[in-house]
């Protein structure tokens, strides 16, 4: 970092504003800097109780590992995938380095760059949309991906290729629609107000005008997973809570065997991808006009849950350990062998697990009178094909849920780790 | 009303819960009323912060007019057009009747139907979908609209049609998709969740289903015009500041003069539209990627103000009077005769205002690379064809806008007023 601050503390009284940055952690004195900049081309906001540089609701940017994964899952979420349209591969990384600047002050809750909406002068187009101006950091993070086409042959990236890196296999029963998978690049945006989320991709597109096109894009309203203990677990569209027994941001270990990627997975040139993490995206449309005429007892015995609590069947609290042993009143098992929190737990998956992270859509109608409503799953894991396939593979054969849904995208992204104080993405991709 | 309330203070503390039922006014005995009964299905909720009957967000259902006009601005919408399927005048008025018990609950925080999620045991399909089960009222208001195409030959109501109640003529530039227009009914579902509006749309199409059709259906994530005076002016997807100069719900006369239809505005069959309002909505496709490239003052002299403030251009402050006539240093005026707040000034259109209600929309992308973003413009007004049309033309022949916009659907419906103690939506129409 360029300058370091003495404490939060300290350097918030200092700016007198920067509170989200100071609290913050590794970026603080990133953040408050951007926050200043920002202060100083608005003043009339720099004293606003509304302003972004007064709260708390700032993820730090840098670390370890990318925010956005085991980061409190905020509630709506702006999805991108893009397609490179250039050859020129230092354009390409420019494009990712100005992407850093420009995603980790708009996780401070500053404008897209210095010059933001109204500091470029009148003769320049602004350097920020506007529509976030107003609006503080809202938690968002910015997390990107490189596709498996990312490292064909355009880039000269072939050698850094991780093994996992590879397009899904189909499944049984997928309907995918090309113009909804895919991609070189995804970024997620996630954010508890919808509009700073959209901000972030737009504004990041936009700094790709020439480098990069949007191939698909997906707005989720309802994050359908918890990823730390302290969250109430969400409701998906089947109006059933989800996620109730997802990975969490506090398993650290198990966190390190099933959604980091290790050093030993990623030899020679795909070593920048340690502590990284696959994404897998899913566009699941549920088809909820049947769901919502099917009977409530059928409705729990295919997801094995009870729909007012959660709770396993067979047991009375969400977060009772899912017993397969337990019988019902009839003898037979009270969570049917084939539910889909069966077939989908590690006892019968040889101990796979991942990190749901995803989100409830309706995307308008779908021409015939219904509501083009789903799940857009997001799961992050160390290796899709170890993980996600196998526990597709299971689903797609047998899970009684494939009578009311549809997979109709379908992408895999590798994120790579989080930044140090002074890197920038593609550094280690490029370099 | 089948129970009176003592006072909503007594009532609050004679149920346990309901506060939110309680502060309601007109709704409280009925809203305190549903939400008992949702508490007793679900004891688990009854005692907890986040339960529905705990808060203050409730919007009143009942009352002179219908909530979601001047109800403040919530941050959220799912807007749905259905057209009618059965030919029987009993079946459509039947699910209007219980549109408006489901309605009347949802917007008391309640589950759509007594049975709700749970309750109607597990032999019969939940009365419920349940993905708002977990979820507080959020200041939901559901508004409906009837189409001129209800008015045809099939369900007898051609005598009770309102002469204002007409498609809109065609637009100069106007580029509308038949799939994304028109409709024999609406649904406007505003609320600061998401999940909640979504979950209210989807229960009544449910509870349509043989009845009713879903034509198209428009998800808003952002507000783009304040309906009250404290609330803070958002932001559209061009960056700017937009509803300032908007009717407000504190504007009684204007009100009575602007938005809602008067007795003699409709004699004899029509009269059941007294104290309704017209609705126009419009989806405004945004080519934002050329926007964004254009000059900071270009786009301040297309609008009419400035983009940090949203001050008219030669002036201080947002709520600064607009003033055609201050110059700038070059003489000319400082707001350029064909800005956008200059065409569409009453000062320019003969006195005419409107109510605009309008949502920030992302579509995905549009297969071109670039994000299918928006507005979907809402307004409501006395009458659309000596307001909103007469508006739309002089925009539509002049406004700079027109080269980074494009109206891509349209439709107009008729909002009947708000429903007494006993009132159902359709009784007027169909008595």
């Amino acid at each position: 970092m360029t300058e370091q601050p003495t404490s939060p503390l300290s350097r918030r009284r200092l700016l007198g504003v920067g509170a989200g940055a100071a609290v913050a952690g590794a970026v603080a004195g990133v953040g408050g800097a951007y926050a200043a900049t920002h202060a100083s081309a608005d003043p009339a906001t720099a004293g606003g109780g509304a302003d972004q540089a007064s709260s708390d609701d700032m993820v730090p940017f840098r670390g370890e590992h990318q925010s956005g994964i085991i980061t409190p899952a905020q509630d709506r979420m702006h999805f991108v995938a893009l397609d490179v349209v250039t050859q020129d591969r230092a354009a390409l990384a420019a494009m990712l380095k100005a992407w850093t600047r420009a995603a980790e002050r708009m996780t401070a809750g500053a404008e897209a760059a210095p010059g933001g909406v109204v500091g470029g002068g009148p003769y320049r187009a602004p350097e920020d949309t506007g529509e976030a101006y107003d609006l503080d950091a809202s938690d968002l993070t910015i997390t990107i991906g490189y596709g498996p086409s990312l490292f064909d042959d355009r880039f000269g990236l072939a050698d850094r290729k991780p093994d996992a890196l590879r397009d899904l296999p189909g499944f049984v029963g997928d309907d995918l629609d090309p113009a909804r998978s895919g991609g070189d690049l995804c970024i997620q945006a996630c954010a508890n107000d919808p509009q700073v989320a959209v901000h972030a991709v737009r504004n990041l597109v936009r700094m790709g005008f020439g480098v990069v096109s949007v191939r698909w894009s997906q707005l989720g309203f309802g994050r359908t997973s918890s990823t730390t203990r302290n969250q109430v677990t969400p409701r998906n569209m089947f109006g059933f809570k989800d996620g109730t027994n997802n990975l969490k941001a506090e398993d650290g270990d198990a966190l390190a065997e099933h959604v980091w990627v290790q050093p030993a997975d990623v030899p020679g040139g795909s070593a920048w991808m340690a502590g990284g993490s696959y994404l897998v995206a899913r566009r699941i449309r549920m088809h909820i006009e049947i769901w919502d005429r099917t009977p409530l007892q059928e409705q729990q015995d295919i997801i094995g849950r009870d729909k007012g609590e959660g709770a396993p069947l067979g047991q009375k609290g969400e977060f009772d350990t899912l017993d397969f042993a337990t019988k019902g009143a009839d003898g037979k098992p009270a969570i049917p062998v084939d539910a889909h929190v069966a077939l989908a737990h590690e006892s019968r998956l040889n101990g796979i697990r991942i990190l749901r992270r995803g989100y409830n859509f309706t995307d308008g109608s779908d021409g015939v009178g219904h509501l083009d409503a789903g799940l857009f799953f997001i799961g992050f894991m160390r290796d899709a094909h170890q993980q996600f396939v196998p526990m597709q593979r299971a689903l797609a054969a047998k899970d009684g849920l494939n009578e009311y849904i549809e997979h109709t995208g379908s992408a895999v992204f590798a994120c790579p780790p989080g930044l140090g104080a002074e890197d920038y993405w593609g550094q280690a991709l490029f370099s």
